[in-house]
């Protein structure tokens, strides 16, 4: 099971504990609140993902930046779209961004081997 | 003199202080790095913008948050599309961020006014 | 006015401004979900306020900082509490916290000076 | 070895490297401070640890976040108790958050696991 | 009075009210703490003096950046010495320093204007 | 492999990655600009790499204290002036540090053993 797999079995699992076992109310409302944040609106879904990419690389969150790549990946955005959008969250970030880049270009590369593999 | 007016003018101010006086070449090219990346490429520089904005929200930077306000405003965004983005920013990084996306609205609120008085 | 008085009426004009007039559905659940995530449950609004307030300390927000003290004081902590919650606070985060803890001490004589008036 | 025994074995022979080994004077107040401000005083224990927890939980720190859910756990408070601080946690640090919520849920199952067998 | 003057005399003010007359013993202990890990040892004075003010910087505190420049400069820094530490400070914290940096430049120039009119 | 040679193979193979495969020109002027701004100037190299590891330690990221660990003792520090260093690090950051205080400790007995195995 490589990373990205191991991630997203991790956060099924986690959330259902958290969700449906725990059921404390005011979480599940954060949950729903932040699902409902990159519905298309005045803003496309797309443009949010980006958003949500762009904040996590700052924040330098890897398994947030993994998440939001993943959505950014299946908006259709291309690599090019998604370095532009990860160089400014370099530049605003600063230097110390630049693990979590690494960590992103990976996530991308194996978000497209998986694509390959799945056609 | 209002807050706005008076940000614009420090900044002016001392980035001729940075950029023209001081000269350090590292800094000068860290400041045109800085502006390069929201020049339009794969990602249009409205789009750009608004990941500046948010990135700036998550980061609790009112500084920041206003100089993108002006970039986000001119570049055409609508109060809708702002508040959308806005919220991301709050749902990401928490209720520690409301104290700036209060100071946000009042911005958007200051540039309105600024362009109703220009026309 | 002195700088409490001006942050709670720039508070409540700008919520009202967010809450009432911009009435974006998702930041005005947002506000509910911060509201509601301090009453008493399993654990007391003083304790939760108390969270509050170290919370603030460490992520270094003077406006959090304020609002929270009110709370604080209005549960009914006595100063050595408060001074050993922000103790902590200090500890956490470290000496980039020691102008929050200044204005944070400020804060708590300035709100002691208003109860003396109100008897 | 389950990633708590690990922890906790790594924190073990780190800090005997960094206080017994090392012996670097100001570092061993820091820890001594550290320890000393989550004793009874004003507040009680137990209280301190909660602080200590949110604290962790908005500054993200797994490691922090584990420790402090050992003492909450010793200190006797419930999942409810638990779930509630760090609700507070999440709303006040945004979804950033919640990647450690996650963990932090799997380290309290993993707690009462443990006290489980050692019945 | 200028800004500088106006956070000396309120750094002071506060710094009485919490050392001396509330008097916590582990925060007294802190401040303590915080002074001698400035003092000469391994490394001087001047090069940790250097260090709190990148560690300002990157952590983006204009109170604590403004304490370390005061330091900076009595410990003989040059301009040139000073920019090319807190270049270090804007490529590893990003454009979000920024703002910072124009306070911190601003900051300096007050400071040489102060040993001018010393003379 | 140990954990440093793990750290040193994957960012070479993804520093690769950004810098000669994907080559977003911004990006490599950004990492550019990040190797030139410890060059040797106005201040030693020795001394900004002493910076780097402070901003690294308070910013709390454990693959850039690596880095600048592994050029901190090329440059010749010993172990009392990293100590001094770190603990200023870790006033100013808090405990929250503590992690990556364990983390760097073992990171530079890793490279101390690596200089001894090298002889």
């Amino acid at each position: 099971m490589n990373r990205l797999d191991a991630f997203e079995a991790y956060r099924k699992k986690m959330n259902h504990r958290i969700l449906e076992e725990k059921n404390h109310l005011g979480t599940k409302r954060f949950f729903n609140l932040d699902t409902a944040a990159y519905r298309a609106g005045a803003l496309s879904t797309e443009t949010k993902e980006l958003l949500g990419l762009v904040a996590s690389l700052v924040l330098r969150c890897n398994d947030c930046i993994d998440y939001h790549l993943i959505q950014c990946i299946e908006a259709g955005f291309s690599d090019e779209e998604l370095d532009e959008a990860m160089h400014i969250g370099l530049v605003v970030g600063g230097s110390i961004v630049i693990p979590h880049l690494r960590h992103a270009v990976e996530t991308i590369d194996m978000l497209r081997a998986r694509e390959e593999s799945a056609e």
